[in-house]
């Protein structure tokens, strides 16, 4: 029982940071997010610690990045992500080949290891679609084409991340199979591929009718949360993020949200658990390590090329849509995430990466999610005509 | 990754098993609620052993309880509650008495130990609120006066079991203090006054304006929530059930319910997170201790005796509602839940009580939760009467 206390009391304490900090942020102008990553630092074990980074927050951080994707998904319909597809695609690849060879390039250069480079250029890899998803979010602008295109690219480049990490750990460990690779790959495209089919041409004729069968209370929304439940859970087990069964969860969805309310229910849910995810991420960034003068080098280095993979591979793909969208496009794409960190601690694990560059790593992942909303925000705030549903240049 | 692939597993069949059984349940026109709990039952580690009862799943069903009482509470406003103090004491104060000295005397006699005696004692006394709340929630019944006598005498003598607890443990440890059961008994009596005083003269004048002064999303329930943990903390602080905590947070907001929509908006947390609590109830139940026929007897005496004790105390305090209604609440009073465990767990590892009558609790518990709800229901099906707000007899 003594326990439970404890618990109660962390938890109440980074709900209240959280939006405490949130709400500062928000008068300050600036992304509530920011606010809410910075009450994990400072609650978080590397500072005040407070509250320790243990498994049970790091599992109600996975519900909340679960819950949030999924309020996303229901808010982006397929008909709409096809749409957009082709573009999404191109903006996905590029910005992942870029990114990639700066980082490999970088660590070449200065580690003289061609491993160590495999990794490093693997971890700049995987955008995190959590922080620009609530960026755009909280500035109201999901409907727009440039959020299409960026969350639909962000899904893709996830999945690229997941077979560049196979391949590289199947380099780390000396062995690499393809038909693993292309394993990896086909479960991936045909998950995606399943869903969309099932969205839009079963759910649509079914499921009013199927809902009217249950008896219990708010079916439809239990119903939805068992799908996502359940998918995100087939998305993990296939080797995906779970995060991406959680998106494509909400987006089969997406037809259905208007008529059963499944966005309102769900924005409580949201309120709760979300903010649990952005507290646990700043409980990670241990600030200690950047006392050496040349690991804060790397570490801003590594960063800009972060930031540059990202802005010229992705702008370039995006340039379709007109130089303005495609800019917000790249900036939207900067933010490194949870599969950053997990490629990076893997590498350690495995004795391919040294320590310091674990931690430059970890240090390109917090400045990447802390740069990229400021920037973005600023861009969004200064278009005005950037408004629901409209193209900057349409 | 692997053991988040592994939660998102349990979660999905957790969820799935206890709605599937609440539909069925509602289908046999049965309480939803113990469809859940026998989902917990079928999958956890005493039958087929597909859930491990894990920390993780025990705090998440604790936040669910926490979530259930909330809502209760919210609907509870302080008015009603104090018009059926009175009457909620005596119920309370006679509930405790009753099953007290039932399970006393019935242990002297078979087992000859006064230690042991008062254990079992006083593991009978604390009503499970959580399963009558629910009962109730399900027949739309809270705002009926028999609802009221019920969870105020529940939340009364939950205060007055943890005193028993501090007095038997005192005993169990040879030591008895007077002056921390009178700290307990002044903590719980002020905290609970402080909090009516509070939501009666300070929150309606200073609430609406204070909120307007927020910049944040849906500050209305963020606030509500963030009351909810804390009250949950405070009480569980100072030694009093979280739960107690998170049923006067509802109470206090209670009045604020209707214009700021809090009970619409917790209802989609009711629907996540309230089924794991049943869920991992049915997870702790041991049904291979029931081979020996003296175990099976003397459970179904003392399961008697714990029906009897509340029927008898509970229902004699509410006579003066009448006699329907005063048995109404005898029936409510019934269910005993993780108090009761918690009790039982301490004396077996103060090596106060044997295992055996460990087990013989254990089963008092599930029994009077399964029995209660389906009891409960009959009558008040049978009682088409009991209409929103009205007394039986008035």
């Amino acid at each position: 029982m003594e326990n439970i206390t404890k618990i109660l009391f962390d938890l109440f304490l980074m709900y209240a940071c959280a939006k405490g900090m949130g709400e500062l942020f928000e008068r300050l102008k600036q992304p509530q997010v920011i606010g809410e990553i910075i009450a994990g630092i400072l609650l978080g074990p590397y500072l005040l610690n407070i509250v320790p980074l243990t498994e049970f927050y790091k599992v109600l951080a996975e519900i909340g990045v679960i819950i949030l994707l999924f309020t996303i998904g229901l808010q982006t319909k397929v008909d709409e992500m096809i749409k957009v597809g082709g573009t999404a695609l191109v903006v996905a690849v590029l910005g992942v080949a870029f990114p990639f060879v700066f980082g490999y390039l970088y660590t070449l250069i200065i580690a003289h290891q061609t491993i160590e480079a495999m990794f490093i250029g693997a971890a700049m890899v995987a955008t995190s679609v959590g922080i620009t998803a609530r960026v755009l979010a909280d500035l109201k602008i999901l409907d727009s084409q440039v959020a299409k295109v960026i969350l639909g690219a962000a899904v893709i480049d996830d999945v690229i991340a997941l077979i560049v990490l196979a391949v590289v750990t199947g380099l780390g460990k000396g062995a690499l199979s393809y038909v693993k690779i292309g394993l990896v790959l086909l479960e991936a495209v045909g998950f995606i591929l399943f869903l969309i089919i099932i969205s839009k041409r079963v759910l649509p004729y079914f499921a009013p009718k199927a809902l009217n069968l249950f008896k219990m209370q708010n079916a439809p929304f239990v119903l939805a949360i068992l799908l996502c439940l359940g998918l995100s859970f087939v998305a993990s087990y296939i080797d995906l993020a779970a995060i991406v069964g959680a998106f494509m969860a909400g987006m089969v969805l997406a037809e259905l949200n208007l008529e059963f309310r499944l966005s309102l229910k769900a924005e409580s849910l949201y309120d709760f658990l979300v903010p649990f995810f952005f507290v646990v991420m700043g409980m990670q960034v241990d600030l200690s390590v950047f006392t050496h003068l040349n690991i804060i080098g790397a570490a801003l280095i590594l960063t800009l090329f972060a930031i540059l993979g990202k802005l010229l591979g992705c702008g370039l793909g995006a340039l379709p849509l007109g130089w303005r969208s495609a800019t917000l496009v790249g900036v939207g794409m900067v933010p490194r995430g949870e599969v950053g960190m997990i490629i990076a601690s893997l590498g350690l694990s495995m004795g391919a990466i040294s320590g310091d560059l674990y931690s430059v790593v970890i240090f390109m992942v917090v400045a990447t999610t802390l740069l990229a909303p400021l920037i973005l925000r600023r861009m969004i705030i200064k278009s005005p005509q950037l408004e629901k549903g409209k193209n900057l240049n349409g």
